[in-house]
């Protein structure tokens, strides 16, 4: 449909030149060509040195000119002073380049060098991703610039202004149940800008959520007409580095970053429908959360608690509260339905429901299954939070109880009325033992589409960020202009894939 | 010095009485009898039970009154219209009774029977804990409600409302390095009080640190008489259940409790120096950190950021602001020093001190301990946090430069001049062979004294509440009275263990 966009020469490339490897030593450039063959990329690579006649067993070329073909992605990582000559030499050989090497902008000695940079990235025709970043990691085409990452391709999306923390976004990421479309780490970004990056995966049939760390805010105009043109059609995640004073400090020292004020940030996420969060763990579970559930055609307002643990329900209730859920009585139908259980003294039927590990079994556990099927059936539940007190759910060894609660989830979401979040909590204690359990359920019920969350309140965190995006597609989706009579659709109905 | 205490009875029992085992099924009681056994309690144990011959392998006795002495502690989980009875039945045999069994004040039916409870209380001189509770942890006299718990005794004393959330608080702290003096589990509270056992613990020499978990507000009064007059002499944390209005009534359904509004909690907290959390996660972190550190005399207003990842570094700084902390640029003669290092380019000496793993493993990881080392010498400067992100470094595998700083920190504290706290947060994807890394580092960190956090956030949050112990202990080592023309001493002086 579209014509190829230069980006996929980024996260799709079919040949990919190394800049800055060694035929002697062990460096960036050679871990790189190691990662890309230990990772499966099928094309080819040329390393480029202007001595070396072989490096990681590959023959080499002595400058990007003399390539014997364009390659879609350069990967450079030389002395940075001589990346700007690097730079004018790929004119015609390389469309995107990716500079790793630092000493630019964010220091003041710099300043010059990246000015030089950007001149000669225009002057050759070459893209530049970067300077000051680490690289791209595309499990599709098989790239990646880091180790112990998984080669399952999914649907999140990220650009990263740090290395180190796309590293991290891509490592803790796997363990919660993340699959990324693609990562690219964007450093100074003195040329490729986290807008046209963000414009690139709304476009990009393969993301359907899109995450961000961004610490400057020199990209702010077009970032803010991308996402209300974009109107919430994927979500977009906003971690935001330099939120502060002092934190705006930090980051001009680490990516040359000039920040906006925390207000001008918020006030953007507001009119966007983008959720702006603190710290990498509520990035990771808002993307998680976007992953397994689509926004409802209504902002979630109220919320079912189901587990084992009285103080941990009363806990939870406060943190659903601070989120700005309610957790309300049940309607008449659904508290008959759940008093015709007959659980056993010490369960609450009322909202939260609380009942004991033990009294969860009845019925070779389908007390549990049964209380999920019917919280799920009540529309004016808007999300249901089960939670489960692994240590304590451990203690009871011969019915798989969590494994019948993703069973009942799973089918509640396939062959209810489909309204309401579901949603799963693992609390664990820390325990080697019990970790390895959490780790098994927690990638079952991933796979079925159910967010996993290490605690209530950071669940309903991670839901008041969801509520963000439901919020603008929901004004979104009033009728500007009457058409026959009826009122637009949902908001579901404009698929998230589209 | 003083006379034993009626509570000591309830911590370091010299025999126990268990009504509502059974000699044909597996009850509470007898699961109460067997973790007892398998924790290595050494004193008596007596079941009591109408009509069985032998319980647990164990002689039964037929009643309270027929037992062969008068026992500290009677576990008591028989059904609830019967427990009234039988605490009358214990007058002169039982000195605290604790009532597991639930159906009281927690429930509308329940309330007359709570009020028969308390009277029979006071009839038989038998103080009650409970009821609707789980039990009591003391690792010092081998008693344990619960399995899976260390028998390490430790200095924190904890008084929990809710007793699932205590089994947490116990499993989950061990895991992140706590150490009890005593747990206790307190339920319905319709006797010995939250305020009482708070009296217990600040008097008790075992315990240094008190945390406590409550829902009701019906001893507030007390409560704040108690902190008052103890002025911080040992810190006191509070996790609040019930803190917005839907959480109070899932609290009423939970404990019956009446709990008072957030804001006289606030006020109450912020007048007695008891800082007041919101998650199971908070309570657990300042606990460890009022385990590992002493208020310092002057509340903590600088931090110090240490670690590898530039991103990391600049939310870290957002989250130290957020907790009210400055991170300040260092003094000439520290910026001076940490230059001297001579750090690879990508690193910034700036604060945050922002090294790449790599850098850091300069002189067989002498680079890290040196970084310490100057930092903690810095006397503008209260606290040191140190961050390492163990993926990256368990990368670089030949020297083990997490071991290195903890050795360097450990030396800090003892040679330094021992004003900066030192906290290391350790950063992990999750990965299974990290956590158990992890693990390790965190046990000899902890038994070194030094507290470890998952995340930067977590750490600033748990130090921005020992900055509330630390400003009333500074409020109140001010001079009142003037004596011999000196002001009375510094906080530190008040030893928090007499």
């Amino acid at each position: 449909m579209t014509e190829p966009k230069i980006l996929d020469s980024l996260f799709q490339p079919k040949s990919i030149a190394v800049v800055g490897a060694s035929a002697s030593t062990v460096s960036g450039g050679n871990r790189f060509i190691r990662n890309l063959r230990a990772f499966g990329y099928a094309g080819p690579i040329y390393p480029v040195h202007p001595s070396a006649g072989e490096i990681e067993g590959l023959p080499v070329f002595a400058s990007l000119e003399a390539l014997p073909e364009t390659v879609d992605y350069a990967y450079v990582a030389t002395a940075a002073e001589r990346v700007p000559g690097v730079i004018r030499s790929g004119r015609g050989k390389v469309r995107v380049a990716q500079v790793m090497s630092s000493g630019f902008g964010e220091t003041q000695e710099g300043d010059a060098l990246q000015r030089d940079l950007l001149a000669a990235a225009r002057d050759a025709n070459v893209r530049v991703v970067g300077p000051n970043c680490l690289g791209v990691y595309s499990p599709r085409a098989r790239v990646s610039f880091t180790r112990r990452v998984t080669d399952e391709a999914g649907h999140v999306g990220v650009v990263c202004q740090s290395g180190g923390l796309g590293t991290d976004i891509i490592r803790r990421g796997q363990q919660r149940g993340l699959r990324f479309s693609g990562l690219v780490t964007i450093g100074n970004a003195v040329d490729v800008s986290a807008s046209e990056l963000l414009e690139y995966f709304l476009a990009d049939e393969q993301t359907r959520v899109i995450g961000m760390y961004l610490e400057s805010a020199r990209d702010g105009r077009r970032l803010f007409e991308v996402l209300r043109q974009a109107g919430c059609r994927k979500p977009v995640v906003l971690l935001k580095g330099g939120g502060t004073a002092q934190g705006r400090r930090a980051a001009s020292s680490h990516t040359g970053a000039l920040a906006g004020s925390e207000q001008a940030w918020a006030a953007l996420g507001k009119q966007t429908g983008m959720p702006i969060v603190d710290t990498l763990d509520e990035f990771l579970d808002v993307l998680l959360l976007c992953q397994c559930l689509l926004p409802r055609s209504q902002p979630t307002r109220t919320v079912a608690l189901f587990g084992n643990g009285g103080g941990t329900s009363v806990l939870g209730t406060d943190a659903c509260g601070r989120a700005g859920f309610a957790v309300p009585p049940f309607a008449a139908d659904t508290l008959a339905a759940l008093e015709a259980l007959k659980l056993p003294a010490g369960s609450s039927v009322l909202n939260p429901v609380d009942v004991p590990a033990g009294a969860l079994q009845q019925n070779e556990g389908r007390a549990a299954t049964d209380i999920v099927r019917i919280l799920a059936q009540d529309d004016s539940i808007d999300a249901v939070i089960i939670h489960a007190n692994m240590t304590v759910i451990t203690d009871f060894q011969h019915v798989d109880m969590l494994k019948n609660i993703i069973a009942a989830v799973t089918q509640a979401r396939q062959h209810g009325r489909g309204v309401a979040h579901l949603i799963l909590v693992l609390r664990s204690d820390g325990d080697a033992e019990i970790e390895e359990r959490k780790r098994g359920y927690r990638r079952d019920s991933v796979q079925a589409g159910i967010p996993v969350f290490n605690e209530i309140a950071e669940a309903a965190k991670a839901l008041a960020c969801l509520r963000v995006i439901e919020a603008v597609r929901c004004r979104r989706a009033q009728p500007s202009i009457p058409v026959d009579g009826r009122s637009r659709s949902a908001p579901e109905s404009a698929s998230q894939a589209s």
